[in-house]
């Protein structure tokens, strides 16, 4: 393993493994946080001196008081915060493709006791002002045969690669508003996006009309570290006992909270998602000059969606390369998805290039 | 900070704290394996390489196949377990003062979809053929106007620091079996009892007719890592799609294998335990010499309830000692609760019997 | 089958049936409203012209403007009433032998998501004060760890056959305000109360600080018609998406609304619970003078719970009386339930007395 | 109102209403089946006499064993029945269209605790086996992340008025066993459908590979009865405990059983079913006749999908019309929906024809 020289820090973990970002492990400095977390005693149960400074810390950073609420996983975060904001009764708009949709098993609808996910079609991942008020439209309000649509849940960066702009994100609270919704931003890969942008968090967040933000450090270099942070103190409700109600009050919460603490330490949090999505331009921009290959959508975060001959795909799985099918084969080509991370190696983005270009 | 001599690893967090085994931090050995677990990629969601191996560790410690599945609190394992044995219909009877019933909010009423925990009175915290059978005697077998008793749950140790003998368990489980329920064993300190009784895993878990265990390590020294623990296959029936759906499926479950590792490796936990342990025995040996002094229950584990005169109790939180007063005060005397951990150090034990001897 | 004297109406059905209220059929006038409802066409789903009607006649009999809501079942209503005012991490203090605690098969807990009930043990069936403090001093006010006493359920008349003064209520509802809890009140059988108390049904209900009633109808002459009415609108929340989530939103509601409508006509409801009350007051009268008989409670409603020996207990049951017990036989008697209805008729409660009397 | 000739029963309601078969009443027969079942006493909670009956009258009707639970609300029926056969991890396919996936306010997901409906485009409200393959491969069976496709779920008559005929129920049941999941039919409609078909109810229903119907009444002439068909004993499973918990188990069940055992006996059923087909082909006879008029749908029950010109709808409205826009009006015309009743009148129907033909 070798050190990276981007901000001296990370260990390159290689093997070519695009499939997921969780399957990197962990940033250094965050398993020293770890440690050095390890001394006496503390209160349990969040009520320890490490998280109290999480409040300060994510309120600074978000440039107004905010209320942080660690959990350790996405699919928690995401389930707990919409089932705080969303009635039984209501319904969620969010794209067809997001991870709420597909990937959690059906957990916001168990957390809000049945309320209905719509999922809607939208490019790059991406949901606009008219396909919701499309989909708006298919719900009387106020009647109670009707799921009452509730919230819009927004993933940045998006499952396929691309990043809301600070007028996208007001474009759609806009539309929440008017419609007496709630606006939720699935921040698995929060960090992806920003550096991306360059902009404050604020700026994409509750300037833009986000009232509670799913923010990710597991993906980008925590063990299993995520905070579900509110905006405004009415909308935290009654989060807290829904947290603990569903077993996602850690005791030892304090080595949650250590290792968010350090992620937002020095910037490494930007620092970590720069240089995964470094990685991910070089190699759109690598497979660019392959034959036959064809970018999906734009890469703006730490996802390549990229379509390649079966042949190419071929070669690059008997080299190693470690990757998810994005769609089944057809007419000659797959969709394939690459997903690089903090600790994905400057080698392996140039190996599989060199491998893909055959 | 002091290194304790009895097994040469443990480093004791001073303070008189005795609030709970939850307030103290991380067994070194596992804090390194997470350390050590930080190496390259590997699969995510618990398809890696330490919890495939943790499957045969587990099963080696309890002489059969079982089938374990990592979670990262109590209440999750509690919750999770209950919900895949016990139908919405379902009754659960389990002590009054169990965690289930007294601390979790709820969680395996949330989890099973509203099935009735029945909390039953019971001497030292611990069930008993005659007090369950009274119990089952209200619900009528087969009217659907009653929850149906569907399982046992016993805690081991249990929350008052005393502990299940074989025979004891084995004599529920013929309840269990002859009513057609499941037997849980909540064992957020197994290893306590383990410790203390000397005999196998399987002698009090499966040999003597438990079905499904939650498996604790957290309270003595993980960071945060449980595990629910089928003895049979066809019991796990829905668990996995369960633990996915609650959100506690962790991405990068290996560093929460890596501890459970670590936490069985070369005796570890029984070690850690047995620390635990005497500290709690010495502290009970101790205070018997106090004046007005009462254990409340036989020191079995990794906790001492005792009635102390309130002067006594005002000096010792005075003089820094920190704990629980588990009952109001009555009669100018309190019931306190203490617990050790493994990392209580033995200067704390020795303070604080000197302080309440005055 | 001859026609009862006290009002001219009701049809008594022989057969010495004192199993439940529910064994009874329908109330002429009910049976009648029902065909007279069979008029043309009107909106469905509540929207018609009967159920507007009843918002203003239950508004009158209240003597306040009241939210009426009619669903087909006890059990229906006290669930939703519940669930809506109780939140998830909620508890609810209730009579150990209340209905919604043994006989709903948990029914509250399925539709609050897990709140949990809390049985108490009271004389009487009649909760009070002293018992519901010592109760709360169990939950932790504000801690997550503890379900958080949401509300206080009474029965009106209670599952004893008894009746809680305004008084009692109105200490109880001075528990629940101090307490930040909601008093809700399951009138199965509230008729009956009414009945026996002669005081307006206000001065009962909201006057005495009841937040929701599930007014009965079904046990005392209805088909299946109960209500929930809320004496404050802010209390109503999301009551009817709860309701029509739950498929209890009848289509043809103006046939629901049309028994309830007819039962509160020309004071028939009262009138149907003076009659089953005057049967049920003759019945332990009579019994009184059983050899061996005692009566385990006041009767002032519609059911006698009478200790008898074994043998007259076997003699009633060969010679046709339908009853249960209530307890199993000890020492040589069985506490058995006696429960009359609007048309039990007279010839049976003089036989059951005549063959226990022997 | 004058009496109908068809079968010599059913007295018409006028008005031109035409928003839903829920907006008529009572069939006189099930009227008078309900006052008939006002005789004496009986068990309650569905072990009486009628019910017991019922058994063996759908046992005879189906050609087979069945099993019959009856219940007061074609949502109930439809949420019970998929929650008994469909797990909290499940996904149900179904119409985008169907009245569990738009119209009961997301029911079926509460009843499961979090399934999820799966809503697939067809044309004329039918499903078709590509349909459903095509759906079915977004879904990897077995990974926890995904909730894996348990039910199908069609509807008879369908919401747009057409039928499936044998062999298109049997091509999805071959679907839906090929990948382990069960065939559920929402037959709030049933009657229409077989009227229409003219075959045995087992023919489109256990032959062809359904294995739970929601058997409807309510629409074609009952207060409020509807009945679960399971035809596989094995398929009960925990209904009966579902059914008592969700406070849909009626204690006087009776006055339900003896509705639908009226709206089977002689027939009855089909005839009012017949009636109701009969006005809706004339209506669409009618109306086909009208300037700009257009068919949306074959009318293949008691449902007119139709798109006129909005002068006309206006014309119709003006005229006392009473019916639903079934999408906003769109380039100077409407689709509106017409539902015939079994007591919708000959007059009206005449009358709306003329109408609309200005």
């Amino acid at each position: 393993m070798g050190v990276d020289a981007q901000y001296g820090g990370v260990v390159a973990a290689p093997g070519m493994n695009f499939r997921s970002d969780n399957c990197y492990g962990v940033a250094p400095e965050i398993a020293d946080a770890i440690q050095a977390a390890n001394q006496g005693t503390d209160s349990s149960y969040g009520d320890d001196k490490i998280t109290a400074r999480l409040q300060a810390r994510f309120s600074e950073i978000f440039e107004r008081d905010v209320h942080v609420y660690p959990v350790i996983s996405g699919t928690a975060a995401n389930a707990l915060a919409l089932a705080t904001l969303v009635p039984s009764h209501g319904a969620i708009l969010c794209h067809a493709g997001s991870h709420i949709a597909v990937d959690e098993c059906g957990s916001v609808e168990l957390f809000t006791h049945g309320a209905k996910l719509v999922g809607l079609e939208a490019a790059n991942g991406k949901l606009a002002p008219p396909i919701v008020e499309t989909a708006l439209a298919r719900f009387e309000k106020g009647s109670v045969h009707h799921p009452q649509p509730s919230a819009i849940s927004i993933t940045q960066a998006t499952e396929f690669g691309t990043v809301y702009r600070r007028e996208e994100i007001e474009a759609l609270s806009a539309v929440a508003r008017t419609n007496g919704m709630k606006l939720h931003m699935d921040g698995a890969r929060f960090a992806n996006a920003l550096a991306t942008l360059g902009c404050a968090p604020a700026d994409i967040t509750w300037r833009a009309g986000v009232d509670v933000l799913s923010f990710g450090a597991t993906k980008n270099g925590a063990i299993g570290a995520e905070a579900v942070v509110f905006f405004a103190k009415k909308d935290v409700r009654d989060f807290e006992y829904r947290r603990k109600k569903s077993g996602h009050l850690m005791s030892k919460m304090r080595f949650v909270s250590a290792q968010l603490e350090a992620y937002l330490h020095d910037g490494l949090w930007l620092k970590l998602a720069a240089r995964a999505n470094g990685s991910a331009t070089r190699l759109a921009e690598g497979l660019a000059g392959v034959r036959g290959a064809d970018l999906a959508h734009p890469v703006e975060a730490n996802e390549v969606l990229v379509r390649l001959p079966d042949e190419t795909v071929a070669r690059l799985r008997s080299a190693g390369g470690i990757f998810y099918d994005w769609e089944p084969p057809q007419a000659g080509s797959t969709l394939i998805r690459l997903v690089t991370s903090f600790a994905t190696s400057a080698e392996d983005v140039a190996n599989f290039i060199r491998i893909a270009k055959g």
